[in-house]
């Protein structure tokens, strides 16, 4: 369960409106790498977990923090947007080339249907959707997809800083900035941790490591493209991060498989063929089991 | 610019056919981290690269290494269709229940769209998408976007491998398995490498680090959840990994910001509003800059 | 069975081109609460209505006269397209501030891909999707929606007529407020029908009602903010609008259940797991019912 | 700025697993009408909106009520899928029919994706997006959307309440059918208290209703449908609920309007032209402005 | 504008209900290549059309019958729905396997959602959407477009009525089938009168054809697999479909660029540098044009 | 298995930079029928092709040239961006309105996400999907959808090339005319030979064309609009393409079916409903088979 207070985590006061920057700033909340996307992330993670614990709380403590970066920046859009030209016509934008180029900048949506407000969409007005978010129940997966994401959004909020000079909007990123580095900071520590524990090793998931997986496989850089240079990165002679593997090089790769075909196709899917594989074998032939035994006892002359 | 040959990296050969695990493996190919987003991950950040060299021909090598994956995989799911019952009738399933659910559990597109092939799109039908890559041209927070891609890919392929007992789709699973593992190594790896070669440290991006960003809000967890398990973790009193800021803290924070509120609206866009907050200031007051001037000055009796 | 004719609802003559106002008009056509989307959603409604006679009738009249808006809208942007200097270079445009941010302010696809027309999308491109309708084939809650539907879009329209000076533009979109009023009183004073009728209550389904849904937790505000607000409201003590229930105020809610926490993981799906639950539960343990039993019987030592 | 405590709103509590539930139960939690919705259309609504006081802390207290609820649903497929045959065997699950036909019923991205919990997405597996809400500002407007949305989110809820015999899955059902009684309620109330308060009228919005729409086309019912049923409505002879407009039928509408025509092409843009109507007319030609005019003087030879 | 009646184009009516191929229709409807996509395509062509006449009033003709379409299948689903076991507990679906497995292949949402009715989306659930249809200006590129839906479409059709055996069924998709070839062969005679009438060529768009397209690498094959037989098709040496172009095969092609590479990136954006490439040359440095002039003498001491 | 080079297919070389005209790149790159969908279209359809010989490899050969192509426009994308003002903030853009314009007409997520680079999107800025290529196993209707795809990709890159006038940029862009050119012609040349080689006729699917087919409805227009030009067109009497049927016209189509209704609904779906259909009818009553048989004797008391 959640509660809510009126107060926001951080300053929120733009020195004044900027409609174009705030079409910028929807790429926070609602981008593939914005702040929707870590709340939601953190909380299907944090109810997706199977252990009790430190784990758990620290990605609902982080999760609770979230939805409040998504209000700042609610609150900041609709702040900047406060005035804005949405209603002029372009006639009158005409008169004055940068009204009109404001005008051109601004995301329509803000106006039409938030009424001056922020809308849960990216930069470009794609809305934000579920399958941004990445909560598999293996902690070293997710955790390095969270210290993915926070580096991503930390990236985006560098950028946006350099493009405004309002200094109340500078000061709310310079916030949010801190926080991005402590979140990386802390998802990086905590896949430490999970290590540490005995958790998880160095490449998720752990268990099938090294019986199962085709070793031989495990090691080499495919050389596909055309220049040497990557031959010459450590990656090609050293220790796996992994401690387990040794990497190298294969110069020229070959096709270890035969070549790719597709089957005969059923012919009452109409697949254009000329007969030259002859007629595909049943999917299901030798596996009826039991139930297909009893009809067929039962049942003799259904087909 | 590309080249392509007939003969597959690996063996392709299911034992038998199976349209239920056919739709299951569409995850791989067309998930959010199935084998088409690290095909075009890789690609666009290899075209975004802005150094020639090691780094971009690795990220190449791996690119051109992914499209031949999805190769793989489409080639797998039309074997697994082989002789499906795509086109029984309802009533003739209703015979035989085993087949009536094997009906139930394939992907009806596979057949009615694709005539016994795979789709661009994952287990639940969903298409892919180009929202699914990033390709931010800053390689540290990319090459981590990517370690984590291929360790969600490893987990969902170790998943979908004990979802079968079929050796043919086994040993292909396995040498999925091995080059997901060498891709998380080389990523971890070439992380290490842009660190040690001083083009990038450990926080995402570097520039701003410890200058501009509110230090003070970049150190400590806030505590927003109830029970205390979460200053148990190592991260509540350490170095961070950036070694740079020490780790705290914050078992009861306090909002630092004002009130959220949004501001006086335009009228001519119908937000309900009792008039408490005056009208709305302008976004460009002070700003028409030199054209207005001019234009002014010009002409004057235009509004 | 539909039949057509060319001439227009209502008169669509714009004074002059306005392309930038071209794109804005898209939100009515493809937006969540355009014309599409009433059309869509009507005739779905129709199509699915169990009752012959008046209702399914007034469905279908307001669904076939939305068709007819989409067609007026798409004429309007064609017309508004008129001239458009879409295939002016960036550099040509650069000798004229205006063209230049006309050039900003348009939908590039509106010239790339339809040619100068109207497409099946909203102001900021993005298309027009079948999540946006609702046909539930219960009357009550889809004429609910309808009401709201004919709000959002009469509220969308309205500030559309603020955005532009052109007096034809301004002639069609007071039609069209005209029809969304009118609309809106059709589908209140439908609910009012259906419930003078007897089909329907004030709550949506009304089947369960009294019986079988928790009642102690149907009339309480759970006050989970933190000012006091929201007990100023009438909401806060009155006979709801259902005149079934009183309506209170909860200050101080607090949770009725245990724990969040997710059961012990399948080891096969690799969550990260101390194992502090032990092992999961199966979930069709004692429900195989008799086809299990039999196989049991007849095959004893298949797994 | 929000907090959260571990301990859910209400029990969770199934009785026993049910894989294949637990997919429906996705409706609830990511699809257009499910708790993800109310969530954050009930949060973007409190942002945006322009009066401090009891509408705004209302809004507040329901949207962090309903996060809760998107937790209770995610808590309970955790629960439903503990045990589920998720990575059982095509082959092995054939000798068990009612085990094959629980696999094929289940979402198989709650396993390969999730590793046996919810996703935000609807019970087809679509993702959640950000279309689905609205906050236009206009509390008229989305007062009537939250009802419509309560309604809907009430009727799913009933019928997959006739889905289940589980008890304690029933119980938590009942508690969520309770809410969202009062919750239509609450909105009803809402809309009653915006128009005592002489905030709003019946019909969005406001503003313009009297003066500015074709007063003449907002009253009758277009019968474009072949039937006369439409006719016997209350709705083709009454009053209008908003108590101004009296409501009538036109039973055989002409078109008022023009032929439906595009005018002439652009010729870059390759329409398909016969040259009949000309050449078109420019959009900009006579609104170039004063910038256009000074260029004109000092750069004559620009074209 | 259009007019409705309530008859249905052709019968529609199933012996008997089929809950789960009333799933596999929704392709029909909804999907790519569904009826709602031509309708729609069609609707967009004609009201986009830039010559009154034959060709704008067959597109006309034949979306309208289109919408009728989506009306047949809808009601065929519904209809294909009735009693359906969509209200069965999972529990109660064990003790039958068959209701077992239909339960798992109906799409859950036609329940949930619909109440037992058709939704506007495919046969894995994904909603239609505008992407799917073009409407060019072009109407030879449309055409084409046209006759390739249609034959998609009537594959689809002709690959559903293999999946059933029911009578009602079946006649309703010959109907279905027939209108499928009739719409081809028009498309594919339109395309013919379409160059008759001398308004287009054989490849669109005609009008840059000759001159200004690099011609010498508008005729060879580029040959980039590594089998030899696609020289073995007509099209490696004969005259081309457009009795313009001698069509070659180029057996062996090199690259004719420089290397791709990506130019110096802008400080301020942070992607990972070494420098090599100096700094970035200005877009706009000097194209600012007369405005830019004026300012600077204006205003000489802003940057 | 796919190789790759470093060198380009073409040269791509723009004189000079241009953000604005970046943007609108992004539709030939990730557009509905931009460079990614006939990579993958082409890709999928020989993957999924059952014929080895000339049809798969020519598939494949252009396929593996279209990878290419996509190179070649992210690679022109970020040359366009070099130096583009995209972290100038709106207040120093509005000094000079030129600029404000370009950044108005910008892609912000070339610069916030990608950094100055392409992304996987189109000219609006929404994702490529999946939905966008087909594959079916047809050749014929696959070839159709191939050259309307290559006939709208042709018109697309002959608006952008009337929309620079930079000699560099419209030097690629005629190269890619050229190809395009060349592709319409190869697949119009397959088809031709598809049948030639008896694989195919006229309308596809070929296999049921004359016996099961409502023969009487595959040859006439529909006239449902109200003027009478579409009977001017050839269609309305002659030979079909086909050289089958004998095309007509239907001046006054009735309806040939019965009233669109939907039937009795399941009352635990709570569709409105007044009871005049009776109760529905049930789906699978009579279907239950052998397996419900047994269980009626094993177990008699379970409903």
């Amino acid at each position: 369960m959640f509660r809510h207070t009126d107060y926001l985590q951080f300053d929120v006061k733009p020195e004044k409106p900027d409609p174009v920057y705030a079409r910028k700033l929807q790429e926070l909340i609602g981008g593939a790498y914005g702040e929707m996307t870590v709340t939601m992330q953190y909380l299907f993670q944090g109810w997706n977990c199977r252990m009790e614990g430190k784990y758990k709380d620290l990605i609902m403590d982080i999760a609770t923090e979230e939805i409040g970066h998504v209000e700042m920046l609610a609150t900041m859009v609709a702040r900047l947007l406060e005035g804005a030209p949405a209603t002029e016509s372009t006639k009158a934008a005409g008169g004055d080339p940068v009204v009109a180029a404001v005008m051109g900048g601004m995301d329509p949506q803000q106006a039409i249907v938030a009424g001056g407000g922020a809308m849960p969409q990216d930069s470009n007005g794609v809305p934000w959707n579920g399958r941004y978010i990445v909560a598999s129940g293996n902690l070293l997966a997710d955790f390095r997809a969270n210290a993915a994401a926070e580096a991503q959004g930390r990236l985006q909020t560098a950028r946006l800083w350099n493009m405004t000079d309002d200094p109340g909007v500078k000061a709310m990123l310079k916030f949010n900035l801190a926080r991005d580095t402590h979140h990386q900071n802390l998802w990086l520590a905590a896949i430490e941790e999970l290590q540490a524990d005995g958790l998880e090793g160095v490449v998720a998931p752990n268990a099938l490591l090294d019986e199962e997986e085709q070793g031989n496989h495990a090691f080499d850089v495919w050389h596909l493209s055309d220049v040497e240079f990557s031959s010459a990165g450590g990656w090609a002679d050293r220790l796996a991060p992994d401690v387990v593997h040794q990497m190298g090089f294969n110069a020229n790769p070959e096709p270890l498989g035969n070549k790719a075909s597709a089957p005969a196709p059923d012919p009452k899917l109409y697949a254009t063929y000329d007969g030259a594989k002859g007629a595909p074998s049943s999917a299901l032939g030798t596996e009826k089991g039991v139930v297909g035994k009893i009809k067929d006892a039962l049942d003799p002359d259904e087909p």
